[in-house]
């Protein structure tokens, strides 16, 4: 252990985002310092937000630095260590510090100790980690859906909105679900309990929308943008609330115009846009919910999971196209 | 005092709204039942919301029936009542009814008693009416300007905006206006107190909005839509509120997308549609608070007065295309 393999990003996308605007860089190992302690990663996390950062854009994260180790979470195990809350052989979630690469070194800010012996690692990537908490967020301080409401969601077989369905569905509410494909949907319907989901490349999409919605829509969970946004919009019931943490279609830097703002003053529409690392105050409590919601098998989830350090840039860049089911991660260990 | 003139609906527009989708009317006057009122009618309101009624779209207001009287507030005197609670000589404004005719019937729900004495009974369909109380709402329950932070505003010089830019202005925001022309401009500086105005005609919105904001936006009262909100969006900061009332660039069924959607994410917007008529329990502190702010001499304000009963839908259409400064009415009597 003296060697330590890191992506970094070396040029910002001239329009989409591709594996040669990274590089992989063998980095020796320092010395720890006092209060340090290392994590050995054996799970590293790609998530769409990463290519927001990727740009030299006024954001809500600060942009990437070139030249450096590209940002994520992480989780792991602790290798070596100077600080006295750690020791060797802890598990630990690093949620927004971690990184592409096989190791992390940290002071303890922000760790999250991994302890539900039920829970399995890598979950704290997912469900029980930044998407999950994301998909708890909007659910219980944004849009609180009743029952008897219908809430929908966009990429409702991905890491954050099957945790949106299966949430609100606990809560007593119609899940309306919009994926890409129908083994997409299949898997929606079936394993994350969704009541209906709507295939967006079949072309139906505002026909197949109205008849999923006879009662229109009280809760639409936003992380997608553009005509799936505007389809929504179409739908809206009076005081109807819209959480809107994502806008992958925009990502690439294309426009992405909504075309039905009239809805947000007809339906009198709440909309709040939210980074979910702006609450960490939530945090601890929502990843306990969803931590025992898995140790009780209540709450299902798909990891799609990229072999080897090596594969990282692939299985970011298959994300922004929809070729994942569930969170992507790599594994490492 | 036997018959009443009335403008009618009878059709609804194909595009633009135009004079001959009105008709006047000479109706007769039928006996009151008991427990009814009747209103001379001194000033009828005309508003841009009415364009909205005039189709037969599911909108916040029901659609104005063809070839019944144009809905919408009037205030007047009560010239006969089988009502124990009015009397003849009584002044009143009914603000949701009321419509585009001399004489109004009512029960008296809803009507609002005129007794301050220092305030005219035209600003009761202005400042201190519906305009005023949708501009309190949406700076009290929506927008709360902290001192030092920036609040814009379009229509700055209208019956809304001006009140917006005075309210948020005594409670310490930096207010910035837009509007169209320089004159209206002028008005909105030198009336009603904006620290800047910009002239949206002038062709250089989006560098002078950047000028006037040099700390950003932080609150936005939202009348207009369209590219002078993308304007706005550009130069939102992190946690900004937008309080959306009227989208008047589309009444005439133009789409009117919003480009910049990526700045309600990036900056975490809180976004809630409004209409004030949903919010009746607020109205009677609202229109109190504005009525003394007038008495004071502290809330400033302008009408543009078209005279007659058949000059109330001329006085409307140009509403839809900026002809007036300040509050619209049309003077009856």
């Amino acid at each position: 252990m003296t060697s330590n393999l890191q992506w970094h990003l070396v040029s910002r996308p001239q329009k989409h985002a591709a594996v040669d605007n990274f590089r992989l860089v063998e980095a020796s190992l320092a010395p720890l310092e006092d209060g340090q302690l290392r994590i050995q990663h054996h799970y590293i996390s790609v998530d769409p937000y990463m290519r927001g950062r990727m740009d030299d854009l006024r954001s809500y994260a600060e942009p990437q630095p070139l030249n450096q180790v590209m940002g994520g979470g992480a989780v792991g195990e602790v290798v070596e260590s100077r600080n006295a809350g750690f020791k060797s052989g802890d598990q630990v979630a690093s949620l927004l510090t971690g990184g592409w690469q096989q190791y992390g070194v940290s002071d303890g800010t922000g760790l999250v100790r991994i302890e539900n012996p039920d829970v399995p690692m890598s979950a704290y990537l997912g469900c029980a980690g930044m998407p999950g908490i994301t998909a708890w967020y909007g659910v219980n301080r944004i849009l609180k859906p009743k029952p008897g409401e219908t809430l929908t969601v966009a990429a409702a077989s991905g890491a954050v909105g099957s945790v949106v369905g299966q949430l609100a569905k606990r809560m007593g509410a119609r899940v309306v679900g919009i994926a890409g494909g129908p083994e997409k949907c299949a898997i929606a319907r079936d394993e994350f309990g969704f009541d209906v989901c709507i295939d967006r490349k079949a072309g139906n999409l505002h026909s197949e929308l109205a008849a999923a919605t006879p009662d229109r829509i009280d809760a639409n969970f936003e992380n997608v943008g553009g005509p799936i946004l505007d389809a929504v919009l179409a739908r809206l019931n009076t005081f109807s609330r819209i959480a809107l943490c994502g806008l992958i279609a925009g990502y690439d830097g294309a426009p992405m115009p909504v075309e039905n703002v009239r809805a947000f003053l007809v339906n009198r529409v709440y909309l709040q846009g939210f980074i979910v690392s702006d609450h960490l105050e939530d945090w601890p409590q929502a990843s306990a919910e969803l931590a025992q919601l898995i140790a009780d098998g209540a709450l299902h989830y798909r990891e799609s999971i990229s072999m080897g350090i090596e594969s990282t840039p692939r299985a970011f860049l298959g994300l922004l196209t929809g070729g994942n089911v569930g969170k992507q991660l790599v594994k490492l260990v």
